[in-house]
């Protein structure tokens, strides 16, 4: 079959791979729709191996690069190994993409993102650009009939913004700041909004981001590059937001946030660094603002079905691309390097 | 009457000031038994005015400098202004510090610490190294007859502890680990054992605060120059503890206080700091760890004030020193300044 292979970086491949084998006890076979490149496909691309075990490998699977990259994906189940009893073959889906210990502290907590040995699909193991790949049965999450697969490959990405929303703690009624409206972003802002914020505003500065974090129900848009965001934001709640959601992951953008938030404000870190930031943490003990972490997801899938299908979330407008396995490298990663600010989320069809 | 009053930094005046006058409605008049030198009474002696308001007069006191410095007190009820009706002449109390607006979101909230106009006795308005001290009523809270006025000298500064570990939302059967072992730290150490933290685990470097942790019921204390405190307590407590609060302010400790941290885990921030902390919020996004500021307490005075009575926590330890308020700068912040490692808590009586 065909696939991606991430060989190094700058470095990924499409070559025919043999197809898996028939899954184990407790895994399915799942036939790949659609597959979205997601930043950490692309910061594999540009920088890695970040997450992509290279020389030790990885704690759960045992894998090591070269690996088949791809987890924001949707399909249909094929074939299910010994055991399974959640899904049969013919079952669409979208698959959540953390393969994880169960016997750890956090997945004991169903927190199961936070596993000591996460594996990401994808990542830390096989993926799914391509045609076929096997997944365990407890990662599978049915989808309806009615919703497309291209729809469903967005999921996975909802999610996280999902999680981000969640561990905001928002409140119907609460006002909220998303910084950054890439992927992760315009997913936040969809979810603040689904959550019952009473305001949404976004911090960005591409203007094709600004206007589709509009579209997709940000009440106003602020560049800092024109005008003063933290005296703006501050003018609008009173004072700062009850949440603010960072969805870049610079020093740059951080200790803004943590003075978008009022006093008691919580300020939710979705990005992932590549440098330190400095922060003067007066601006958390003079304040009693709250910080935290925010890792992938865990039990947000089956909601995020739900808000999709029912039609109260549209992610359509996040799909900016739309191409072929055979042109991933030129018209994906190369496209999302060269053309970043136009581009959101661009699907690949493995077949 | 004799009052000890901040002129600027290093300049400290035990003087003759007039008396406060009779106290306006809503407020009492305190004979002050006992007054400790607090850390941040001391950074206005070496480094202020930090708190201090100089040019710009406070915007609810109206006051500025020269102010009388202290807050950590307690003493007897003298005279009542009108409408006052929680308290009466002859009461025995230990005032909290906190004025405040009660109109802000804050205080509306009762998390009146972080009033908008919040003015600390003895630091945005006249103190307690005084012989008399005009506060609000709402400040007032009464000790039982059997508690010494030394004692609940230092129910001001347990409250602090209280509050961080509440911040914590430490539960019963939690790790703690508390980082510094000063007033702060101290008072932390006895309120998280007392919340039923199955270890409280202590990290500190000079000698005798280390012994003092010991002797307040700290399990072990540890010293980062003597050994990675990170990995000995990643050890004992299975990969991190539940909650650490970090109550020294120093851009070195803080990324140690994260790493203490499991994930998932809160880390409390009680410490007040003079520079920017360089951390890279990957300790944050991949562990989902929360950071928590934490400024004086609201509220937790009554609950101190029980804990200490009933035998539950001896807060004796922590004063090493029993002063006039006539040395007050050679044998009070000079001692702290020059002995600092030796000194936990300096009570200065002013009359």
């Amino acid at each position: 079959m065909k696939a991606a292979v991430w060989y190094g970086k700058k470095d990924i491949r499409v070559m025919d791979v043999p197809e898996p084998p028939a899954p184990p006890a407790g895994w399915v076979k799942v036939k790949v729709h659609w597959c979205g490149i997601c930043g950490s496909d692309l910061h594999e691309y540009i920088a890695g191996p970040i997450f992509i075990p290279v020389e030790t490998p990885h704690a759960l699977t045992g894998d090591t690069a070269p690996l088949i990259l791809g987890h924001e994906f949707s399909g249909e189940v094929v074939e299910v190994g010994a055991g399974v009893a959640n899904v049969k073959a013919g079952d669409r889906v979208a698959p959540d993409a953390c393969q994880v210990c169960w016997e750890c502290a956090r997945c004991k907590e169903h927190r199961y993102s936070l596993c000591e040995k996460l594996a990401f699909t994808g990542l830390m193991t096989d993926g799914a650009f391509a045609e076929y790949v096997n997944v365990p049965a407890y990662t599978i999450y049915k989808i309806p009939d009615h919703l497309p697969y291209d729809t469903a490959a967005l999921v996975e990405p909802l999610a996280v913004g999902f999680h981000a929303v969640r561990q905001s703690k928002l409140q119907l009624g609460d006002t909220a700041v998303v910084v950054g409206a890439g992927t992760i972003g315009l997913g936040t802002v969809m979810a603040a909004k689904a959550a019952g914020a009473s305001r949404v505003y976004c911090v960005e500065v591409a203007k094709a981001r600004k206007e589709l974090a509009l579209q997709v129900g940000a009440d106003a848009v602020f560049d800092p590059n024109e005008l003063d965001v933290v005296a703006k934001i501050k003018e609008l709640t009173n004072g700062g937001a009850d949440v603010v959601i960072e969805c870049v992951g610079s020093d740059r953008s951080t200790p803004v946030a943590v003075e978008l938030a009022r006093s008691a404000g919580r300020v939710v870190i979705a990005g992932i660094y590549e440098k330190a930031t400095s922060l003067n943490f007066n601006a958390l003990s003079f304040t009693e603002r709250e910080i935290v972490g925010c890792l992938a997801y865990y039990g947000e899938f089956a909601a995020c079905i739900d808000l999709i299908s029912d039609g109260r979330i549209d992610v359509k407008p996040m799909i900016t691309g739309r191409i072929s396995i055979d042109d991933i490298v030129e018209k994906g990663f190369e496209e999302l390097v060269n053309r970043k600010e136009q581009n959101i989320k661009i699907l690949v069809k493995p077949f």
